[in-house]
């Protein structure tokens, strides 16, 4: 058996990956996986999708001519090999932390990552524009190429797209990476039918046919005829003639085994020369080459550390630590579905993400997955409000940008009751740009009829997901923060909040601090580390930034000369400024009422780089340093 | 020959319908289409595809038992027929008028508009969500029923919705009203499919004995058998067994000719009792029964006024008056692209409502149609811009409200040079509440990397067309409203503007007015006015909400110590607070600046209903008057 890594070392690019013998690729394949593996181990990141792509990213790297030719990775954290093998190697062990390479494909980290990624669905469509522009610029050699999941190919932009590209004779080959999960399993109707395409059981005797006749072949045009020949046969029988990509105008060609390097470098060879859209549909499994990971794809999706030998997960928090807020989420909307037989649980694509998954073990019956979705997610909620239910929708904050005319225009126009639950709002870490929360504040603060709300701590949450349902109420948003809660007991006595009333936690003098959900504790940290030098500085929650406490901000006009306005979320149109909308207006109808001078921190007008939460807080100056030191230069 | 409306003046609810001999339905038809071509001769409407509808609305309403059986319109321009046979019959005519009926379904003004739409794609979510409502409530025997157009069927919410419907088990019928239009001609791959299935030379054929061979029964199980056994038969054949629809999980019946009223009856009856998610494919003829219509249906999607018995379209405006924004922006990009070989052209569907059907006609290989696909189209943008091409894509603003995420994640993020063209933004009149492009300024302020702008006049939007495409820049939105631009000509010689600079029209003192985009002209009107009265107010054009033009509002705070924003866009995070956002953080960092209040003028935190721009921008307060109101409020 050969030493680790011998013939990875050798490669710094695709170009060293094309020197290498066709029958060295099972090799590198079974290196690859082995440095993914053990390098995620200790530095935690996207590990089952990733194992599941190494073949194709081989394959892909080996026949085309990247980066001339352009890949498209789809959400894009399956593209772990193609970072190793684009000259990123040594540089792996970095990924995902501060300062290190990205955890998506990322423009302007490497001419290979020819288009960031992160949220799904975008692929084709970016695919396809840039090979319309190829086909403008006189370029016909290019190859244009998207690989997306099955989880992902749900998403409407992707059909969106598939539509157009069907019709466009633009040179694109999509190749749809099939494993029937995304983050979680995969729903829905094409899951099914993806399924049924594969289970055929002529599949497997016809692809033996299929591989045996054109192995021996060298890409020439008559055994090529022959190959687009026989898939055609195999495709039509296979399918029982119904083919739901060539209906779109696609040629369909599989389905292969997304496992099978050398398979995968002659069909792709083959490919290659054939012009027009086209779909490779290959079969692979996520998580491939480790055991654990195979068995549990949805553990194993981001694991955290393991024992990269035995796969065993390493437990990072022996204490007894708070619940995430999602946990606290996923409890609670069961004990509050139990007492209100209205409710239900809506989620696009992420049951073990917010932990829904609990309820929809509890209660299959009244929990929907409804796939990677966000815009029909929001309707079909607004749907079930129209007909008197209660849903409660949870979407990741930065997906949430998704359904944003939904919200606007199924829920908030008809004041229907839905209460859209956003995790991950704020600053999310590891996963960097694409994934932080930072715009939902100021994107929903405009819309008409919504109520906007923040909870500081996982008992303010339970509160606030208990006034949410009761009946009566509008469209909700509450939105919360990745990671843990604050207190050692989550589950406290839920009570109805007063709608737009904020709560005083200490009182001072001339400073006020106003501050919006989570951290509103950084904060407090920070009044409290005044109050030990004797500064008395006020501290107010607001709890809804929609509709604002007027009250609570007049008494604070009142007794403060200052107000620093402190939310994890973008400075631009956010909490602070509807603060400052606030007493912009109240001056304009009472000139001499006491003004006082905001001061407003939260995210800046810049995409916030990949990191750990406390650093990227520290940056942003939103933690309790940054307040500290922003009331001293006040008090100066 | 009856004299006109008999049958339908009796009908004042579905109730009434039902009574009707089914032989009577072929009259009430052509009843119904006499009232709607007569009334909007005269009351603008949406006629094209209302008319396309009429049986469909006849035997839907004459077959279920509405409003307990949901009927959710797509888009809901086709749904004049529902509202007249559902109690609005004599109301018809104020339909678009202020105070009168809204031209799409309504919740609020009719038990029978079970879901209100506006923009595409989202019927099926919503009729899902209530088909699950039912399910759980214990009602079995409800029907929800989703009308669909082929355009509005590649909308991506709308695939969202049939992959998760179809595996759902929900009691859901999808009617795909197929006539190949969407306002303008259908596109992709989807409607190619379409055209496939519906030009099947046996169509005809086997339909014909369809009929015959059911036409008699009465709808027994014993038919009914048969009629599923033969509509499958009909459905393998002529898709030679391959079918969208089916792939997904939907049994598909059809194509039916929608124009048959008593086909229509007889299938919807029998569908009644198919249990599960089922698509019902009819073939309709947009402008069905009025020539001109038929001939023309995108010149006669929204007509205006025309003449009832020939349908020649009544000029509106013999007098030389501006050209509209749109036209101007459709002149522009093909003088641009002439110059500057990167450009393209992008519309989600609306070629002729943008005027980007001119550059169509003279560069069709620079210009795309995407389908009803504002994500796709926006994403797309992006790969052409990775490409190094500059992509105009023009969206109307309430329709980019579906692309917000596209445009974080695809464009700004990537500083990718795509210019964003918002058709459509501010109030936009009789559309109402949907249509309105209130929320543009304050949903695209947060994105770092984007400028955006808005042009006074059309001299000022060729000024910002040209500067936007210019190398080197990044995102540029430019966002400018319906109707009518300013000049008697149009075509001035285009200039670079400096990025994030204003300018100044007129000089005063005490209150400078603050303004962003068309609204200007309405406040130098109100300047002009109070000038005539001796009162000398400032007047700043800002051109660019982001970058905002900090000198300039230095300079405006050092004279004078009111400041006015004006915009046509909501209030809550827009330009007027993003001037008060710089001027308190520049008195954070110089709290001896002068620091002038500031008053800001915008659509207030409410949905604006529908009505003549004029009135509703009066209502707002935003037009002259209300400017010059506000000033004399302010200097009394």
């Amino acid at each position: 058996m050969k030493p680790k890594g011998v013939i990875l070392e050798t490669i710094d690019s695709p170009a060293d990956l094309k020197h290498l013998p066709l029958s060295d690729l099972p090799e590198l394949v079974i290196e690859l996986r082995e440095y993914i593996i053990d390098t995620l181990a200790t530095h935690p990141g996207h590990l089952a999708s990733s194992l599941g792509t190494v073949e194709l990213c081989v394959a892909l790297h080996y026949v085309f001519n990247t980066p001339d030719d352009k890949i498209v990775w789809d959400v894009g954290h399956q593209a772990y090999a193609h970072k190793i093998l684009t000259g990123r190697r040594e540089l792996f062990p970095t990924i995902r932390t501060m300062g290190g390479i990205s955890g998506f494909p990322k423009m302007e980290e490497s001419p290979y990552d020819s288009f960031g990624t992160g949220h799904s669905s975008t692929s084709i469509s970016a695919a396809l524009g840039m090979a319309t522009a190829s086909k403008l610029q006189g370029c016909t050699h290019r190859q244009h190429i998207a690989v997306i999941g099955d989880g992902a190919m749900t998403g409407g932009e992707a059909f969106e797209a598939l539509n157009n590209a069907g019709v466009s004779k633009a040179n694109i080959l999509v190749i749809l990476n099939d494993n029937g999960i995304s983050i979680d399993k995969a729903v829905g109707g094409l899951s099914h039918y993806l399924v049924k395409i594969t289970a055929s059981p002529k599949y497997n005797q016809i692809k033996e046919t299929l591989w045996q006749r054109t192995g021996g072949d060298k890409g020439g045009s008559k055994s090529q005829n022959f190959f687009s020949r026989t898939l055609h046969t195999l495709k039509s029988s296979l399918l029982e003639g119904s083919n739901f990509f060539e209906s779109l105008g696609f040629r369909y060609f599989g389905p292969v085994d997304g496992h099978d390097v050398g398979g995968l470098v002659e069909v792709l060879s083959q490919l290659q020369h054939i012009k027009g859209p086209k779909l490779l549909h290959i079969v692979t499994k996520k998580g491939k080459g480790m055991k654990r990971a195979e068995k549990n794809p949805v553990t194993y999706h981001a694991p955290g550390k393991y024992n990269a030998d035995t796969g065993v997960q390493i437990s990072t928090s022996q204490r007894l630590s708070p619940l995430k807020y999602q946990d606290v989420f996923g409890h609670t909307i069961i004990e509050l579905a139990e007492r209100n037989d209205k409710i239900v649980g809506i989620t696009p694509a992420m049951p073990t993400g917010c932990s829904l998954n609990l309820m929809m073990e509890r209660m299959p019956q009244r929990t929907f997955d409804v796939g990677i979705a966000e815009q029909h997610a929001v309707t079909f909620a607004a749907g079930l409000a129209a007909q008197g239910m209660v849903p409660f929708c949870n979407i990741y904050s930065s997906f949430m940008q998704r359904a944003f005319d939904q919200v606007v225009h199924d829920v908030a126009l008809q004041r229907l009751h839905v209460v859209m639950c956003l995790d991950r709002a704020g600053l999310v870490g590891d996963d960097g740009p694409t994934h932080h929360g930072a715009f939902d504040l100021a994107y929903f603060r405009p819309i008409p009829n919504l109520t906007i709300c923040a909870p500081m701590d996982e008992h303010e949450l339970r509160h606030m997901m208990y006034t949410a349902q009761l009946p009566g109420q509008g469209p909700v948003v509450i939105r919360y923060p990745r990671g843990s809660s604050v207190h050692p007991d989550w589950h406290n006595a839920m009570q109805p909040l007063a709608i737009g009333r904020g709560r005083c936690l200490r009182v001072g003098e001339t400073v006020a601090l106003l501050t919006i959900g989570h951290v509103g504790n950084h904060a407090a940290e920070a009044a409290a580390r005044l109050a030990d030098e004797g500064i008395a500085v006020g501290h107010y929650d607001m709890r809804f930034v929609k509709p604002l406490d007027v009250e609570l901000l007049d008494e604070v006009a009142r007794q403060y000369s200052h107000v620093v306005t402190v939310e994890d979320g973008c400075l631009q149109g956010g909490f602070g400024s509807a603060v400052l909308e606030y007493y912009s207006d109240r001056q304009e109808n009472n000139p001499t009422a006491p003004l006082p001078q905001v001061h407003r921190l939260g995210i800046p007008d810049h995409f916030v780089q990949h990191g750990p939460v406390p650093a990227l807080k520290h940056e942003c100056g939103i933690d309790s340093d940054g307040i500290y030191n922003l009331i001293k230069r006040i008090l100066r």
